[in-house]
Order: C-alpha cells, then sequence, then structure tokens
C-alpha cells in the first residue's frame, strides 16, 4: 500500500511536469511569434526578374542582390530573361511571366518604347513592376532603379582631369544613338567644358558597342592626333577595343584610357593598366532594392481598399540611383570576385 | 499486483506522452526560429531622426514613414531636433546624438554646408548617416533621400500649361538663394520655355518664404499684369499669400495658381478653389526608407572586416527621389489626414 502510495505520487509529479513543460512551450511559441517576426511576406509568393541577353555576366550580380534579398524577406525568387538581344523574345517572356500572375516583376527594358504596353499591362492587373538597370519612362512602372548616367559621365570627367594633367585633347567612343549612352557623354562634355578650360574634347566617334570597330576607330584617331592625352569608352567592348589599338601603337604612357563597367577584359586591362580606369554600377543595389520595393508593393496591395494601380500618389520612391564606382588598378581585385 | 501494473503502465505511458509533447514542441521552436525571423535588426538599437524647426507640421509624416520602418523591423527610434531654425542648435543636436553612439542617424540639413564637419565625424565614427528632405553633398553621409526639385518645377510647369489653356504671361515667387528653390524654378522655367512656346514668365520674384511680403508681391504683380495668368509659388507660406491677393482683387476667375506642399494652409486653399494644385512631398517615403538604408548600413558594418567608412563603393543607393503628387480640389481630402 506504500509503495501504490509512492506511484501514484510520481505519477502525479511526472503529469504536472508535463503540463508545466507543454505550457512553458506554448507560451515560448507565442512571444516568438510576435517579436521575432521582421519585415517578411510569404514563401510561397513569387518574385520575377525578367531582363535579355540573360546569360551575360553583367547580371549575375543583380540577381545576387534579388535572391539576398528574398532570403531576408522570406519570398521566392525566378529568373528570366530573354537569351537574345531581342525586342520580340522579351515582350514573349513578359508576357509569360504575367500570366502566372506573381506577387512582383523587376525588369529591365531592353528598349525605353518597346516594352511599355506589356509593362502597363501587368501594372493594370494588379502587379506591383519596377525596373532596373534600363528603364521605360514612359511606362506604369512604379520605379526605377539604376545608374544616373548624366552623373556617372561627370564622375569620368573628373578622372580624366586627374589623369591628364588638367590639359590636353580628349576623345570620346560611345554609341550615340542609345540613351543610357547619350547621358554618359552629356555628363563628361559637360564637366570638361565647365571645369577644366584647358580639356578639350576633339572628337565623338560611333564605336557600336563592338571590340574591333571600336579598334579601329581609335587607331585612326590616334594616327589623327598625334597629341591626343585621353579617351573615354561609355561601353565595355568599346574601351577593350581601344585599349588594344593604343597599346598596339606603343601610346600607353601618353593616352590614358577610361572604360565602363567590370567585365572580365575590361578588369584585366585595368590590372596590367592599358585601362587607367572603369566605373562599376551599384548592380547588387539594383536587384536588392528591386525586391525591397516589390514587397512594400505587395503588402501594400494587400491592405489598401483600392487597387494598387490606382493610388493617387508614388507609393515608393519614383528613381533610385544606385550609384557607381571608379575602378583602379587599386581596388580592381575585389571586382573579379563579384 | 494487477492494480500495481496498470499504475507503471499509465505511468511509463504519460512519461512517453510528455516526452513526446516536449520534442514536438522544440522543434516547432526551431522551426519558428528559422523560418520566421524575417528582415530585422536589435530593439535595443537606437535609430534616431534629427532636424530643425522640429514642431513644424511638415515633418510629422517623415517620422511617420521612420516609425513604420521601425516597427517592422524590430528596432528602436528617437526623434531629436532643433527646435529653431538655427544652424548652431542643430549642429548642437547632432553632437548630442552622436555622443550616444546610435545604431544610425537621419539628419534633415538645414544649410547644405554648416553640418558637414558634424556629419563626417558622426561617419569616421562608424556611425551610418544618411540624409533625408535637405541635403548636404558635399558629407560623407551615405544617401540622400529626398525630392528631385527640378523634376517638381517641372510637374508643375506642365500642369500650369494645362490650366492656361497653354498660353499667356506667367510668373514665380520663389526664394532666389536656397537651393531647393532654385531647382524648382530652374524645372519650371526649362518646361515653359522648351515645351510651351506660347506661354511666357514675365517675373520672378523673391517672396522671401513670408505669407505678407508674398502677398504684396503678387498684388504689385497683379496690377502691373492686367493680363497675368498663372502665378507658381515655389513655397507654402508665398503660395497662400498670393491666394489672398488675387481674391482681394477678384482675379480668382483668371489667375490660376500652384502652390508647394501641404500644410493647412494650403490645402484649404486648394479645397476653396483659390489655388489651383499644389505640390505634397513624398514625406512618408523620406522617413520609411531612410531607416531601410539604416538598417542594411548597420547590418554591413557587423558582418564587414573593414570600418563601413572605409568602404570602396555605395553600401546604398546614393540618391532616392521619394517623388511627388499633384494635389488638386479632387483629391485634397486624403491630405487633410495625413
Amino acid at each position: 500500500m506504500k509503495k501504490l502510495m509512492m506511484v501514484y505520487a510520481i505519477l502525479i509529479a511526472t503529469f504536472l511536469l508535463f503540463l508545466y513543460f507543454y505550457h512553458y512551450n506554448e507560451s515560448t511559441d507565442q512571444s516568438l511569434k510576435q517579436m521575432n517576426r521582421g519585415l517578411q511576406g510569404k514563401i510561397e509568393d513569387k518574385y520575377v526578374m525578367v531582363n535579355f541577353q540573360s546569360g551575360i555576366d553583367y547580371w549575375k550580380s543583380c540577381l545576387k542582390g534579388f535572391e539576398d534579398a528574398a532570403k531576408a524577406l522570406n519570398v521566392s525568387v525566378e529568373y528570366r530573361g530573354a537569351t537574345q538581344y531581342d525586342v520580340y523574345e522579351e515582350i514573349t517572356v513578359l508576357e509569360q511571366v504575367i500570366a502566372k500572375k506573381p506577387a512582383g516583376i523587376a525588369v529591365s527594358a531592353i528598349n525605353p518604347d518597346a516594352l511599355v504596353v506589356t509593362i502597363n499591362k501587368a501594372v493594370e492587373a494588379g502587379i506591383p513592376v519596377v525596373l532596373f538597370d534600363s528603364g521605360a519612362p514612359k511606362s506604369k512602372a512604379y520605379s526605377f532603379l539604376g545608374t544616373n548616367n548624366y552623373n556617372a559621365g561627370v564622375s569620368a570627367a573628373h578622372k580624366m582631369a586627374e589623369l591628364t594633367g588638367l590639359n590636353g585633347k580628349l576623345a570620346i567612343i560611345t554609341l550615340p544613338n542609345q540613351l543610357n549612352h547619350q547621358d554618359r557623354m552629356a555628363g563628361f562634355q559637360d564637366t570638361i567644358r565647365t571645369s577644366y578650360p584647358n580639356l578639350q574634347i576633339i572628337a565623338i566617334e560611333d564605336g557600336r558597342g563592338d571590340q574591333l570597330a571600336s579598334e579601329r576607330i581609335a587607331a585612326s584617331l590616334l594616327k589623327d592626333h598625334p597629341d591626343l592625352k585621353g579617351i573615354f569608352a561609355t561601353e565595355a567592348n568599346g574601351g577593350v577595343g581601344v585599349g588594344n589599338a593604343v597599346k598596339n601603337l606603343n601610346r600607353l604612357s601618353q593616352v590614358k584610357i577610361i572604360g565602363f563597367d567590370t567585365d572580365k577584359g575590361t578588369l584585366d586591362m585595368v590590372k596590367n593598366e592599358t585601362i587607367s580606369a572603369t566605373l562599376a554600377q551599384g548592380t547588387w543595389n539594383m536587384g536588392y532594392w528591386s525586391l525591397m520595393q516589390l514587397l512594400h508593393l505587395q503588402k501594400e496591395a494587400q491592405k489598401s481598399q483600392l487597387p494598387l494601380q490606382n493610388a493617387k500618389e508614388p507609393l515608393v520612391p519614383t528613381y533610385v540611383d544606385t550609384g557607381i564606382t571608379i575602378v583602379t588598378k587599386e581596388n580592381v581585385d575585389i571586382y573579379y570576385a563579384k
């Protein structure tokens, strides 16, 4: 009988202990749920990044930023793009993405006008859309996140002035019909004109975005102007072409080159001092802050009475300048890793 | 003996049940911790908003954005400011804030130059700093979040063209020595000149940011130019002053007024149709995205090897255009609530 009593005592004690722990864990659950939520979406919500020439290196860091944001915010992402530099392929891809009604789309527009109708279709269907890297100002997308190309040209001009000792003849090799290149050129020209009276831009040439074409044009410029002191190439292939021309003519000590972007060809030439400097765009920022804005728009859509597309005011910042960095021999190594 | 066996059986069963639930709850805990964290900081980290004339209505929505972000991100905020329009008071307040080593500071600079030394001191001490509403471009702050005032002037010009039927004489009342007002004026002037050949800006006057001074100037303009069709006031007090002048001279049907900002005086005049339109700045966006950037900078500081201030590239977007909205009689009501 005494033994039986002891067994009952243990039984009751164990049961109380069980209740206590059960309750304790439940309250921990509750406080965890309340306190540690943070800013986040739903893992079943899919955010899609859409671009063109989807295989090139340039996009890797944009996508990394997009993915890093998705991880922090507990949402899903998908990467879709036209494989070619082809307007109609990008329109088709974007149509396919819209048909699946994703939680948000970040688009890099191959052309400022051609995608407007398709982008507007997505917005009118209530899908949050932002543009990154290449904009479409006439579209109804909520925001554009990318480089301020005019300011990039301004930075290039100041660097060129420093490299050339503030005086001498300069040339620009660019894509004269593309808006981002027009802006880079304008920022460069305006700054040279207003800030450096002893620097003179003597030629602006079309490099057609092609390495060999740019090399031929640079070679001819170098022959016509034996006293040329600097060339600004507003695009990566052009910079490498110019580098080859200057090297082949043995003029590396007299002619300073500034390129654009951070593909391997350009970085190699910065490292071996053929190109003095190149401009790196804030590509990770483009991806990361695109998703931050899309999540915010999605949350607004969920809580608002009116459809998102009828909002009377900017729901997110309308333009985000993702910044540029001047890459020289001193800091080139960190760009190989990216 | 049979009874005792049953008691043992119950005892063992209860114990197994206890173990099972204990383990089950523990794994729920774990998955909750892993899955539902979201983007967040630490509740003990304090982010501080610093401005000037801290009591005016204009800041309320900036602070609301800052607080909404803090709530979403599980961090603490504090609101500090110079009570007066006083450079030295704002420097003192900022020095006091820096001394407490907060997790980040969002500053609205009373003057683009006067705060540079103090802002740089904070950055060099490793404190993330962003500027909002009024920038200090020469400082080492990581970013500026505010209105693109040139674009605000462009929007005002297009609206003015619509209101005046694309032809006639216009005047501007502004603060000619302040950068943001110079930009608003330039955007307005450039757009009228390039897009509306039959609109003509016949006068640009200094309203000194004062309602009565602006009213006197507007009255004299209206007397000198009986055919004046529109006035753009780049600042709130000016808009109300112009409104009074036009009303007192009984010219409301001929003269269209565009003001700036959404203080109660301006909104009342929009509602009773004295002022045709005013421009609302994206103040909530300024506060919300300032804190988003500060949290990101704080996380970078915690994980990076190098001190934050030695980073070689933009850690956050360098400029965020927080957008503007045109407020008219149709949508004025939603601005009273803000």
